[in-house]
Protein backbone atom coordinates (compact mmCIF):
# COMPACT_ATOMS: atom_id res chain seq x y z
CA UNK A 1 0.00 0.00 0.00
CA UNK A 2 1.27 3.85 -1.48
CA UNK A 3 1.15 6.05 2.06
CA UNK A 4 0.54 9.33 -0.39
CA UNK A 5 -1.75 11.79 0.78
CA UNK A 6 -3.56 14.31 -1.91
CA UNK A 7 -4.67 17.45 -0.86
CA UNK A 8 -7.46 19.48 -2.15
CA UNK A 9 -7.98 23.17 -1.46
CA UNK A 10 -12.09 23.80 -1.90
CA UNK A 11 -13.54 25.43 -4.96
CA UNK A 12 -16.39 26.64 -2.80
CA UNK A 13 -18.77 25.63 -0.54
CA UNK A 14 -22.79 25.25 0.51
CA UNK A 15 -25.04 27.64 1.72
CA UNK A 16 -28.54 27.19 3.47
CA UNK A 17 -30.71 27.95 5.99
CA UNK A 18 -31.75 24.90 7.49
CA UNK A 19 -31.35 23.87 10.69
CA UNK A 20 -31.14 20.30 10.11
CA UNK A 21 -31.21 18.10 6.34
CA UNK A 22 -32.46 15.07 5.30
CA UNK A 23 -29.85 12.19 5.88
CA UNK A 24 -29.45 11.82 1.71
CA UNK A 25 -30.03 14.19 -1.32
CA UNK A 26 -32.73 11.20 -2.52
CA UNK A 27 -35.08 11.94 0.47
CA UNK A 28 -34.40 15.90 0.43
CA UNK A 29 -36.17 18.46 -1.05
CA UNK A 30 -33.93 21.25 1.05
CA UNK A 31 -33.40 24.28 -1.10
CA UNK A 32 -30.23 25.97 -1.29
CA UNK A 33 -26.84 27.45 -2.69
CA UNK A 34 -23.79 26.63 -4.08
CA UNK A 35 -21.11 28.95 -3.67
CA UNK A 36 -18.14 29.09 -6.62
CA UNK A 37 -15.20 30.67 -5.75
CA UNK A 38 -15.04 33.42 -7.91
CA UNK A 39 -12.01 32.48 -10.14
CA UNK A 40 -13.87 29.11 -11.40
CA UNK A 41 -17.52 30.67 -12.30
CA UNK A 42 -16.67 30.34 -15.99
CA UNK A 43 -16.73 26.62 -15.71
CA UNK A 44 -19.88 26.72 -14.83
CA UNK A 45 -21.09 28.26 -17.82
CA UNK A 46 -22.79 25.07 -19.45
CA UNK A 47 -24.73 24.42 -16.77
CA UNK A 48 -28.54 24.68 -16.66
CA UNK A 49 -31.79 25.16 -14.78
CA UNK A 50 -33.47 21.22 -14.62
CA UNK A 51 -29.51 20.16 -14.91
CA UNK A 52 -29.11 16.58 -12.05
CA UNK A 53 -25.15 17.76 -11.14
CA UNK A 54 -22.75 15.62 -8.91
CA UNK A 55 -21.31 17.16 -6.27
CA UNK A 56 -18.41 16.10 -4.23
CA UNK A 57 -17.72 17.62 -0.87
CA UNK A 58 -16.01 17.07 2.23
CA UNK A 59 -17.90 16.04 5.38
CA UNK A 60 -16.22 18.28 7.62
CA UNK A 61 -18.18 17.87 10.57
CA UNK A 62 -17.40 14.12 10.95
CA UNK A 63 -15.71 12.88 13.36
CA UNK A 64 -12.26 10.97 13.03
CA UNK A 65 -12.46 7.56 11.41
CA UNK A 66 -11.82 4.29 13.56
CA UNK A 67 -11.59 1.15 12.91
CA UNK A 68 -14.68 0.21 14.39
CA UNK A 69 -16.84 2.24 12.32
CA UNK A 70 -15.74 -0.33 9.20
CA UNK A 71 -19.51 -1.64 9.66
CA UNK A 72 -22.33 1.35 10.32
CA UNK A 73 -25.35 0.98 10.77
CA UNK A 74 -27.21 3.30 8.17
CA UNK A 75 -30.49 4.52 10.24
CA UNK A 76 -33.27 3.94 8.16
CA UNK A 77 -31.83 0.29 7.66
CA UNK A 78 -31.37 -0.39 11.15
CA UNK A 79 -29.50 -3.29 10.27
CA UNK A 80 -25.10 -3.33 10.07
CA UNK A 81 -23.51 -2.73 6.37
CA UNK A 82 -19.79 -2.75 5.47
CA UNK A 83 -19.17 1.41 5.07
CA UNK A 84 -18.55 1.17 1.59
CA UNK A 85 -21.98 0.02 0.80
CA UNK A 86 -23.22 3.05 2.52
CA UNK A 87 -23.20 6.27 2.82
CA UNK A 88 -22.22 7.17 5.84
CA UNK A 89 -20.15 10.99 6.30
CA UNK A 90 -17.54 8.97 8.93
CA UNK A 91 -15.49 6.58 6.61
CA UNK A 92 -12.13 6.45 5.89
CA UNK A 93 -11.85 9.48 3.56
CA UNK A 94 -14.69 11.64 4.64
CA UNK A 95 -15.37 12.47 0.91
CA UNK A 96 -19.52 12.82 0.34
CA UNK A 97 -21.27 12.56 -2.98
CA UNK A 98 -24.85 13.99 -3.65
CA UNK A 99 -26.86 14.57 -6.65
CA UNK A 100 -28.83 18.02 -6.60
CA UNK A 101 -31.32 19.16 -8.99
CA UNK A 102 -30.27 23.07 -10.34
CA UNK A 103 -33.03 25.59 -9.78
CA UNK A 104 -30.96 28.06 -11.50
CA UNK A 105 -27.49 29.54 -11.98
CA UNK A 106 -26.52 33.04 -11.66
CA UNK A 107 -22.31 33.53 -12.36
CA UNK A 108 -21.03 31.79 -9.42
CA UNK A 109 -24.05 31.09 -7.41
CA UNK A 110 -25.74 27.45 -8.48
CA UNK A 111 -29.25 27.53 -6.74
CA UNK A 112 -30.22 23.72 -6.12
CA UNK A 113 -33.31 21.68 -4.49
CA UNK A 114 -32.31 18.03 -2.55
CA UNK A 115 -29.32 19.62 -0.66
CA UNK A 116 -28.52 16.71 1.93
CA UNK A 117 -25.07 18.92 2.60
CA UNK A 118 -24.90 20.80 6.21
CA UNK A 119 -24.66 24.61 5.73
CA UNK A 120 -20.91 25.45 5.19
CA UNK A 121 -19.56 22.16 3.44
CA UNK A 122 -16.67 22.35 1.45
CA UNK A 123 -17.44 21.77 -2.01
CA UNK A 124 -14.24 19.95 -3.99
CA UNK A 125 -15.68 19.57 -7.68
CA UNK A 126 -19.02 19.57 -9.31
CA UNK A 127 -19.66 16.71 -12.03
CA UNK A 128 -22.44 16.19 -14.91
CA UNK A 129 -24.43 13.76 -13.94
CA UNK A 130 -24.32 10.55 -16.55
CA UNK A 131 -26.52 7.53 -15.35
CA UNK A 132 -25.27 4.16 -15.09
CA UNK A 133 -26.18 1.79 -17.93
CA UNK A 134 -24.68 -1.49 -19.49
CA UNK A 135 -22.59 -0.93 -21.86
CA UNK A 136 -23.76 -1.74 -25.62
CA UNK A 137 -21.48 -4.33 -26.72
CA UNK B 1 -14.03 31.85 -0.15
CA UNK B 2 -12.03 29.73 2.86
CA UNK B 3 -9.13 28.89 2.38
CA UNK B 4 -8.69 25.41 3.69
CA UNK B 5 -7.16 22.12 2.17
CA UNK B 6 -8.28 18.63 3.25
CA UNK B 7 -6.11 15.87 3.11
CA UNK B 8 -7.12 12.29 2.03
CA UNK B 9 -4.92 9.05 2.00
CA UNK B 10 -5.71 6.47 -0.64
CA UNK B 11 -7.35 3.30 0.30
CA UNK B 12 -6.34 1.52 -2.38
CA UNK B 13 -5.20 1.44 -5.77
CA UNK B 14 -6.43 0.25 -9.08
CA UNK B 15 -4.45 -2.48 -10.60
CA UNK B 16 -4.90 -3.73 -14.92
CA UNK B 17 -2.59 -4.83 -17.21
CA UNK B 18 -4.59 -2.80 -20.19
CA UNK B 19 -1.83 -0.05 -21.89
CA UNK B 20 -4.83 1.96 -22.58
CA UNK B 21 -8.53 2.74 -21.44
CA UNK B 22 -11.22 4.17 -22.39
CA UNK B 23 -11.82 7.65 -22.06
CA UNK B 24 -14.98 6.82 -19.59
CA UNK B 25 -16.20 3.79 -17.89
CA UNK B 26 -19.58 4.29 -19.69
CA UNK B 27 -17.75 2.86 -23.08
CA UNK B 28 -15.27 0.60 -20.91
CA UNK B 29 -14.81 -3.11 -21.49
CA UNK B 30 -11.95 -2.74 -19.08
CA UNK B 31 -11.70 -5.76 -16.79
CA UNK B 32 -9.42 -5.21 -13.52
CA UNK B 33 -8.83 -5.34 -10.39
CA UNK B 34 -9.36 -2.78 -7.48
CA UNK B 35 -7.02 -3.93 -4.19
CA UNK B 36 -8.12 -1.95 -0.90
CA UNK B 37 -5.38 -1.58 1.79
CA UNK B 38 -6.26 -5.13 4.04
CA UNK B 39 -7.02 -2.86 6.87
CA UNK B 40 -10.14 -1.91 5.43
CA UNK B 41 -11.40 -5.22 3.85
CA UNK B 42 -14.07 -5.53 6.16
CA UNK B 43 -15.84 -2.66 5.25
CA UNK B 44 -16.15 -4.32 1.59
CA UNK B 45 -18.14 -7.24 3.58
CA UNK B 46 -21.50 -6.45 1.60
CA UNK B 47 -20.63 -5.77 -1.82
CA UNK B 48 -21.44 -8.51 -4.23
CA UNK B 49 -20.47 -9.91 -7.55
CA UNK B 50 -23.36 -8.11 -10.17
CA UNK B 51 -23.10 -4.89 -8.03
CA UNK B 52 -22.35 -1.09 -9.27
CA UNK B 53 -19.86 0.72 -7.44
CA UNK B 54 -19.00 4.56 -7.24
CA UNK B 55 -15.39 4.36 -7.52
CA UNK B 56 -14.23 8.26 -6.29
CA UNK B 57 -10.52 8.02 -7.08
CA UNK B 58 -7.38 10.58 -7.70
CA UNK B 59 -6.64 11.51 -11.32
CA UNK B 60 -2.38 11.47 -10.18
CA UNK B 61 -1.43 11.68 -13.68
CA UNK B 62 -2.45 15.24 -14.44
CA UNK B 63 -0.79 18.32 -14.96
CA UNK B 64 -1.81 20.78 -12.65
CA UNK B 65 -5.01 23.14 -13.32
CA UNK B 66 -4.09 26.27 -14.84
CA UNK B 67 -7.02 28.65 -16.20
CA UNK B 68 -7.52 27.64 -19.47
CA UNK B 69 -8.80 24.29 -18.50
CA UNK B 70 -11.85 26.03 -17.16
CA UNK B 71 -13.08 25.33 -20.70
CA UNK B 72 -12.33 21.90 -21.56
CA UNK B 73 -12.82 20.22 -25.45
CA UNK B 74 -14.43 16.62 -24.65
CA UNK B 75 -12.78 14.58 -27.55
CA UNK B 76 -15.96 12.71 -28.06
CA UNK B 77 -17.60 16.08 -28.29
CA UNK B 78 -15.30 18.25 -30.55
CA UNK B 79 -17.17 21.17 -28.59
CA UNK B 80 -16.07 23.52 -26.01
CA UNK B 81 -17.81 22.66 -22.69
CA UNK B 82 -17.48 24.54 -18.92
CA UNK B 83 -15.03 22.17 -17.23
CA UNK B 84 -17.66 21.26 -14.42
CA UNK B 85 -20.15 19.66 -17.14
CA UNK B 86 -17.06 17.58 -18.59
CA UNK B 87 -15.72 14.41 -16.88
CA UNK B 88 -11.81 16.07 -17.58
CA UNK B 89 -9.24 14.42 -15.51
CA UNK B 90 -7.53 18.55 -15.85
CA UNK B 91 -10.35 19.93 -13.44
CA UNK B 92 -9.17 22.21 -10.09
CA UNK B 93 -9.38 19.00 -7.82
CA UNK B 94 -8.38 15.98 -9.84
CA UNK B 95 -10.45 13.84 -8.19
CA UNK B 96 -12.16 11.35 -10.74
CA UNK B 97 -15.71 9.29 -10.66
CA UNK B 98 -16.36 6.03 -11.86
CA UNK B 99 -19.22 3.56 -12.34
CA UNK B 100 -18.05 -0.11 -12.49
CA UNK B 101 -19.43 -3.54 -12.17
CA UNK B 102 -18.61 -6.20 -10.24
CA UNK B 103 -16.99 -9.04 -11.24
CA UNK B 104 -15.98 -10.59 -7.74
CA UNK B 105 -14.75 -9.96 -4.50
CA UNK B 106 -12.21 -11.76 -2.60
CA UNK B 107 -11.17 -10.24 0.74
CA UNK B 108 -9.69 -6.65 -0.25
CA UNK B 109 -9.74 -7.35 -4.26
CA UNK B 110 -12.52 -6.57 -6.29
CA UNK B 111 -12.32 -7.86 -9.46
CA UNK B 112 -14.34 -5.03 -11.60
CA UNK B 113 -15.45 -4.45 -15.30
CA UNK B 114 -15.56 -1.44 -17.30
CA UNK B 115 -12.23 0.51 -15.72
CA UNK B 116 -11.72 3.92 -17.30
CA UNK B 117 -8.51 4.73 -14.84
CA UNK B 118 -4.69 4.07 -15.40
CA UNK B 119 -3.04 1.36 -13.77
CA UNK B 120 -1.98 2.39 -10.36
CA UNK B 121 -4.88 5.13 -9.75
CA UNK B 122 -4.93 5.74 -6.06
CA UNK B 123 -8.87 4.61 -4.96
CA UNK B 124 -10.48 7.51 -2.43
CA UNK B 125 -13.40 5.64 -1.65
CA UNK B 126 -16.10 3.18 -2.78
CA UNK B 127 -19.82 4.05 -2.43
CA UNK B 128 -23.06 2.26 -3.62
CA UNK B 129 -24.43 3.49 -6.70
CA UNK B 130 -28.12 5.18 -5.88
CA UNK B 131 -29.34 6.04 -9.33
CA UNK B 132 -31.18 9.52 -9.48
CA UNK B 133 -34.64 9.65 -9.23
CA UNK B 134 -37.44 12.15 -8.76
CA UNK B 135 -38.15 12.77 -5.68
CA UNK B 136 -42.10 11.22 -4.93
CA UNK B 137 -43.40 13.86 -2.53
Amino acid sequence: MKAEHYSFTPIGYVAHEHSAVPRHWSVSDCEGKIIINQEYANGLRDISPGDIIVVLFCFHKSPPFTKERLIATPPHLGIERGVFSTCSPVRPNPLGLSYVEVIDIQDNVIYARRLDMLDGTPVLDIKPYIPYAPHEQ
